[in-house]
């Protein structure tokens, strides 16, 4: 979330401030820990601009969950399905093992559970993920390394699956091994014909 | 959770009665809204009463989770390791899809984001599930059906964590059609000998 290096001018660092504040109250408080004045306090901005240009705690989750859509990084094209997926189970269990970004998922999941505007604002960022790394198991298909039929997002969900289930239900971050194994683990079921059909 | 036909008397009914209102507090509030009053309120039960036999919220939530193991159904043994897989993957697709149970896991991984001792006593009953469900691929290795030195609670766990990932990324109820799909993974994973060796 924090990068020092972009560029903007004032507004683009205001709002960097503002969603770092809504990141660090999510991940200490909760949903509930998101107070528009405590936002605008934590980042050192006025209470008028948070009021004015977001408005709402749903507005601000949902331009952090942008912010995140915008700023992760791009998939992989190593012309192989076992090299993309592993680059895809790398940066995954990169970012879960993150102390900030780690935190900030778990956030994001607890307070989907009892929201239903932050669980569609969370499957928007997934979705987005999703459609980003599809098109390596679609080049992996046309390849031949596939069957035909083959549901490239399942594929890519296969990856993901078992970091975030440790992340989340074993609150243990996931190492590059684990990564690696999320990626090999996919692979070997999309070639055995498991994404393939139904 | 509800088990109208549990033998017992008083005691047991109490202690029923006393976990419902933990998992329905937990549901609709979080860990914030399992507070000692509340939960005497709801069950019905004197307040002296649970002060006296739990006394603190993590007793509550630890003899919910205590409960959760006890009932939970034993692990199938039905002669092949994709017969096995299914059960289990049908097992835990139809728990999650559970309108009460479905709510409970979820509330569970939330609190347990933001508390230790509740992410502690979660990872104590997926240790006892996936503990449970190991031996149906540790008798698969000894069958020739899988690479001798796989990880028996790996494969379990590769089965439970696309579903978790449905419901707790997507907020979206896992089919037995998913159950299906991630049993078959797994075992094509473990085949391939994903899980064996580091």
């Amino acid at each position: 979330m924090t990068s020092p290096s972009r560029p903007g001018g004032r507004t683009a660092r205001t709002r960097q401030a503002v969603l770092d504040a809504v990141a660090d109250l999510l991940v200490a408080g909760g949903l509930a820990g998101v107070d528009l004045g405590e936002v605008a306090r934590v980042a050192g901005v006025g209470r008028t601009t948070v009021y004015r240009r977001w408005g709402t705690v749903h507005a601000l989750v949902a331009d952090l969950v942008r912010d995140m859509i915008d700023t992760s990084s791009p998939r992989s094209d190593l012309g192989s399905l076992d090299a993309d997926l592993r680059a895809n189970g790398r940066l995954v269990s990169r970012t879960l093992a993150d102390p900030r970004q780690g935190p900030l998922f778990a956030a994001f999941v607890a307070a989907a559970a009892g929201d239903d505007t932050v669980a569609e604002l969370l499957r928007g960022f997934y979705d987005a993920r999703l459609a980003e790394w599809a098109p390596c198991v679609v080049a992996a298909v046309e390849r031949g390394e596939l069957p035909a039929g083959t549901d490239p997002v399942a594929v890519v969900a296969a990856v993901s699956a078992p970091l975030y289930y440790r992340l989340l239900t074993r609150a243990e971050r996931p190492t590059r091994a684990h990564g690696d194994r999320a990626a090999a683990a996919a692979a070997a079921a999309a070639r055995a014909g498991v994404f393939a059909g139904a």
